[in-house]
C-alpha cells in the first residue's frame, strides 16, 4: 500500500465499525485539573457519553464546575461509596489520586457500573489486579484511560508497523518530560509515593511504555531502569527515569521520563526498512506531526488537530454501548503495572529484570 | 547571550586561535573506502595537511588512487614497518581494520611520527593503552579520529550546553543505524570480532557515546547495555545494541546503534530549561539541521554544508603545527574503549557496570 494511503483519513475512527445509538451516562469521580480542563469537555463533545454526576471531596465548590458543563448532580465520595444516585449514571470515570482508583472503581463495579479508570490502574500490581477482578466479576466494561491509543498519529503508526511499511522494528526511542512544579505545588499527591505509587515513571513514563506496547502489539520480555532524584521536593519518588525494554525478537525501546525538565515528548521507531518519528505524541493538544521513511520514500505529515481525550471517551462509550472489550482493557493496565514494578526492581538492584 | 548568537558564525573554527604556516605531510595507512572517498579528499582540502604516502596491502592497485590525489609514494605495510620513506612524511593516518591500529600507530610513533588514528583506537582497552603509551613515550601528537568533534552542530551544541542555554542536561537520546550489508559483503572485517573488537557498538555506537561525552564535557559513571544478533551474518558481533549511560549528577544517555536497520541518526538533549535536537549528526555529509528550545524560545537552523572530515584533518594539522594537544586525544579514545568494554560486560551479565 502506498504510504499516502495511511493518511487519506488521518483521524479515521477505525474502531467505529457499526452505527450505534444511545448515550452512556457518566459519573466523574475526582474533579481535578485534568477532569475539569480535558475530561469534562471531552465527555461533553463525545457523541456517546454524557456527564450526569460529579463526585468530589468538596461538593460545594464543585457545583460551579457542574453548572459550567450542565452536570445535574454533585455528591461527595462517601455518598458515592454508599450508592447514592446510582440510577443516574451507567459508568464512572475514575480520576482521583492513584491510590484511590481501586476503592472507587471497585465500588462502581459492585454497583454494576462500567469503569474507565485513569492510568495507572492502581499503585501496585496486586491492587490493580483487584480492580480487574472486581470488574470481571461484575461483568462490567473496564477501560484503562490510555488516551494515546485514540491519538491519530499513534493509531496510524500501529498500522504502518503492522503492515511492515518500516520492516521489522529494531530500535525505539521515546521520552516524555514535563516540569511538574511549574504548574503545581510540591504538596501534590503526585510526589507522595503512597498516593501515586511512584514518580516520573508512573505519571509520565507510562506513556511511552504503553504506546510502544500498543504500536508493536507485543509485550516486553525484560526491563532495566535507572531512577534519580536530586531535589528535595522529589525525595519520595523518581524525579527522572531512564528505562530500556527488550521485546521478543530483540527489538529494544529506550525510554525516558522526567518531572523536572523542559516540556518535551517524542517517539521514534527505527525498522529494518524505514522509520517513524512522531514529534510530540504525549503532551496533549499539539499539531500531529509525523515523519515516515520507508525505503527511499519520506513523507512528512501534519494532521488536523484532534482531541484525543474526546476520542478516548467516544471509544469508551462506543465499547459500552456495543458490549465490545476496549483495547486498553484492565489487562493492558495490569501489564503496565507489572512492568513499572519490575522497572523499580531493576533500578533498585542495578539489574535487568525478566518479565514473565 | 541571545540564542541567535550561537549561529552567527556556524562553521567557526573556534580552535584556530593563531595563524600558522606549514603543512603536515601525511602517510595514509590503509586505503579502504573511507580513506579513498572521505579522508584523501579531506587531507587535500585541509590547508594544514598534504598526503605524501599511501600504505596499502596492494600497492599496485593503489597507484591509481595515489595518482588521483597527486600522492607521490605508495608502499606496502612491511615497508612501512621497516621505516621506508620516513623522511617523506611527518604524520600518519591509521585507517586499517581496528586490530591493526596498534601495530601501525606504534610503529609510526617509534619513528617519531605524529598519529591520527581511526576510532576505536584498538580492539581492547589494553591494546589502546599501548598506542597511547607509545605516542607519549615518543613525544608525538596522538589524535583519535572523532570527526564529530569537528562538526559544527556538535560544537555549537557543546557551547549551548556549557553556557547553560538549556539549563542542566537531564536526559539524552542518541542513535546511529546503518545497514552495513547494503554496502559491503558479509566477509567484511567489521563482522570479524577479532579484527573489529566488537560490532555495532564499536563501529556506530561509539558516535553517540563519544559525542555525548564531548557535549557534556564529562564521562559516565556507569553503563548498561543489551546486544542482539539475530542473523547468521552477524553471529560473531552485536548486530544491534542499546545502551544507557549515567553521568555524574544523574543525567542519563539512552543510546542505540544498529548494523542492520534503516539508515538513521539523531541526537537529542533535554535540559531543565530547554532542549537541543540534531537531525542527522552521525551519518556524514547531510544538512546541518538543529532545533534549539530555550525557555519559550525555539530556533530552527540549517547550517551550510561543512565537510567535517576536512575539518578534522585541518584540526589535526593545526594541532601538530602548533604543538597543541588535540581534544580527541589518546585518552579520549581510551575512555571510550573502556566504556565499550564495560558495556559488553554489562550486556553479558545483565547488570549495570560501574566505570572507574
Amino acid at each position: 500500500m502506498a504510504l499516502e494511503r495511511y493518511f487519506v483519513d488521518f483521524t479515521e475512527r477505525d474502531w467505529e465499525r457499526e452505527s450505534v445509538s444511545g448515550t452512556v451516562r457518566m459519573a466523574v469521580v475526582g474533579v481535578g485539573g485534568f477532569a475539569r480542563e480535558r475530561a469534562l469537555p471531552a465527555i461533553d463533545a463525545s457523541a456517546y457519553t454524557d456527564a450526569t454526576v460529579l463526585v468530589s471531596g468538596s461538593p460545594d465548590s464543585t457545583r460551579e464546575v457542574a453548572d459550567e458543563f450542565g452536570v445535574e448532580h454533585v455528591i461527595g465520595y462517601d455518598a458515592f461509596l454508599d450508592g447514592v444516585l446510582t440510577d443516574t449514571y451507567d459508568a464512572v470515570y475514575v480520576a482521583t489520586p492513584n491510590a484511590f482508583h481501586g476503592r472507587y472503581a471497585t465500588a462502581a463495579a459492585d454497583y454494576g457500573k462500567h469503569v474507565i479508570c485513569e492510568k495507572p490502574l492502581e499503585t501496585t500490581p496486586a491492587r490493580a489486579r483487584e480492580v480487574v477482578d472486581a470488574c470481571a466479576e461484575a461483568g462490567v466494561t473496564l477501560m484503562t484511560a490510555y488516551r494515546l491509543q485514540c491519538e491519530p498519529t499513534v493509531r496510524r503508526t500501529r498500522e504502518l508497523v503492522r503492515d511492515g511499511v518500516i520492516g521489522d522494528v529494531v530500535q525505539i526511542h521515546g521520552g516524555f518530560s514535563n516540569p511538574l512544579l511549574a504548574n503545581t505545588t510540591p504538596d501534590t499527591w503526585r510526589l507522595d509515593a503512597d498516593l501515586a505509587g511512584g514518580g516520573a515513571l508512573v505519571d509520565l513514563g507510562v506513556y511511552p511504555l504503553n504506546t510502544v506496547r500498543f504500536v508493536l502489539d507485543t509485550d516486553p520480555v525484560s526491563v532495566y531502569a535507572s531512577t534519580t532524584s536530586t531535589d528535595d521536593a522529589f525525595a519520595a519518588v523518581d524525579q527522572h527515569v531512564a528505562f530500556q525494554l527488550e521485546f521478543p525478537g530483540g527489538a529494544t525501546a529506550s525510554c525516558t521520563a522526567s518531572f523536572d525538565a523542559h516540556a518535551n515528548s517524542q517517539l521514534q521507531l527505527i525498522g529494518t526498512e524505514g522509520s517513524v518519528w512522531i514529534a510530540s505524541p504525549f503532551g496533549g493538544v499539539v499539531p500531529h506531526e509525523i515523519v515516515v521513511e520507508s525505503g527511499d520514500m519520506c513523507m512528512e505529515y501534519t494532521g488536523r488537530p484532534t482531541d484525543e481525550v474526546r476520542e478516548e471517551f467516544a471509544y469508551f462509550g462506543y465499547c459500552v454501548l456495543t458490549e465490545t472489550t476496549p483495547e486498553p482493557d484492565g489487562h493492558d493496565g495490569l501489564t503496565d503495572a507489572a512492568i513499572i514494578d519490575a522497572a523499580y526492581d531493576a533500578a533498585g538492584s542495578d539489574r535487568r529484570v525478566e518479565l514473565v
